[in-house]
């Protein structure tokens, strides 16, 4: 049987706590099920929050660029959960539907070529050494 | 035994024609090794280069963003010759090492929590619907 | 349209035999969907229930240690009906929820250290040679 | 430090069984190295061995499309080792340059389209279901 | 909200003149799902299907072979919209069942196969050099 | 051109200090090349360090375990680097060479199986649900 996501009220007080930071944070009333799920670990469920809040804040990348590189791993990975929740979340940072399109655009095309490369065995040119 | 690069001496007036638009499009010497194994087959090589240079204009993103999604998805699939290349180019179009840091780092943790996902059967929350 | 499952009752002797083994080894009164569907191509079916059969077996490592790096491997490739099927045998061969809070921990941080040895072009260290 | 291929000279008795079968059947005079590192566990070198063999004999289909969807297979894993060593099996079934070239197409072809059908999270048409 | 698929009523002419361009090639009544979401973004639409129309055109590989190594790649990718389209452009093509599971086979043993190189770290012989 | 190591004698005090930490933890004379390349990112050097001491401390799993897990997924990922080094680390763990073998039947099996369970479509038995 699937675990059940642990909702707000019936979480310990270390889960709450994390529960309180994510709310805080990205200003939302609820958390999404990523982390009602990862709940059934505290000890996962608060590192990875820590982890997830300290790489997504503003930096030498501002959070658009970042979600969507994280959404250009989500679909090279089929993670059906991540594709939804992080196209979700690069909308929220101003992603267009112009941007996704190119997002998509240039995810298929390193797919492809990727493959090329791996096929032709091309060897790496001296100048990228 | 593993194909040759085609060098432009040798190459067909049909390969030719593609590796003057790369040199011209990208304003340098020569292209890389990728094309020069392409040109085994002249038809994907066109196609290739029609399909990346359009890809990759400046359009609803900028060419450094473009490079540093496509930098994502290479390090997603551990293409090696791909990763060295695209690190070079986005270098060009304008990545610090502070941004290359930043790209790593949310592709290591976006293929960490696209696992996470998977194994604790996370379902996809109503409002992503 | 996609294929049914293959039921006992209009299995074929040679089907027959291969699910009556699985039902024998497993102490189970039925097999799971992943045979039904494989009992469309008998020689497949009987090949890879007997190389299944061989691996899982206690040798060097348990059951459990087997059914962790199956799941493991099954969440890193994002199959749903393998994370399904394997957390369920991992469970009967005894994970603990804590466990399964573990494989995925490590599963996660594996995932994620890989993208960085990836992406930061880090090159084998002499020892390990 | 990593293994040493074991040679026939130094192999056991159930190894040199695998390997005369292996020669015997492809008819080589050696084995690939895949085998003779294999052969550190002479149980999983016999049922690879079993498999291969069993997978790969002409059936419904032929040596050759077996031998260019392997290597499709490997392409797209990125598994440079069986590449090359599937890259030379095609050739030696039949592949010419210009199938490889079809291979490799339609290989990054898929990998582009894959990715496009996750991104916009494409619903299966009721005609395939 | 995910997107709509986009029907040809409500299809710009730019859209509209792909859709009748792959109803036309394929001889059908009408365009699978994975173009009608492709159509938010008519540049996309259009370069795609001008590559999927290149590559998949009966040239040194049948069209029979293209599909079934769309359909290998896929099922390796575990991409469910592809696997269920290309089993079905597949088998229009005339992939019998037996066909199927000799495929279904072949990328079973490559997806092991290419592991156990990889964990073994196998060199490439100097023969496929 | 690729990073260099950042060895101890060049590194800063926030760098220094991560070092001391996996030198004493670890109980080794050096650091591997993975955390002097990521040294290049202190912030993302101190955390992957931390999430990874987190992580690999004996708890519901032993070490031994827990590093074969790690190698079970970077074999499936093909991440030489990371095969190379955990591998080693196992070694130190524990593992024998009839338990790498072991790992790498089910690594293998796994990922043969969990193409099939893709490719054959097999819906999620209720009893698993």
């Amino acid at each position: 049987m699937p675990r059940a996501p642990i909702e707000y009220r019936d979480a310990s007080p270390k889960v709450r706590a994390v529960f309180d930071d994510i709310k805080r944070t990205r200003q939302v009333d609820d958390v999404n099920n990523f982390w009602k799920y990862l709940a059934h670990d505290p000890v996962t469920l608060a590192r990875t929050w820590q982890s997830v809040k300290e790489v997504m804040v503003p930096s030498a990348l501002d959070p658009l660029t970042k979600e969507m590189i994280y959404l250009a791993v989500s679909v090279t990975n089929g993670c059906g959960y991540c594709i939804a929740s992080h196209t979700a979340a690069a909308r929220k940072a101003g992603m267009s539907e112009a941007m996704f399109g190119q997002v998509m655009a240039v995810v298929g095309m390193a797919n492809e070529t990727n493959r090329l490369a791996n096929g032709y065995r091309v060897p790496i040119d001296p100048a990228f050494e």
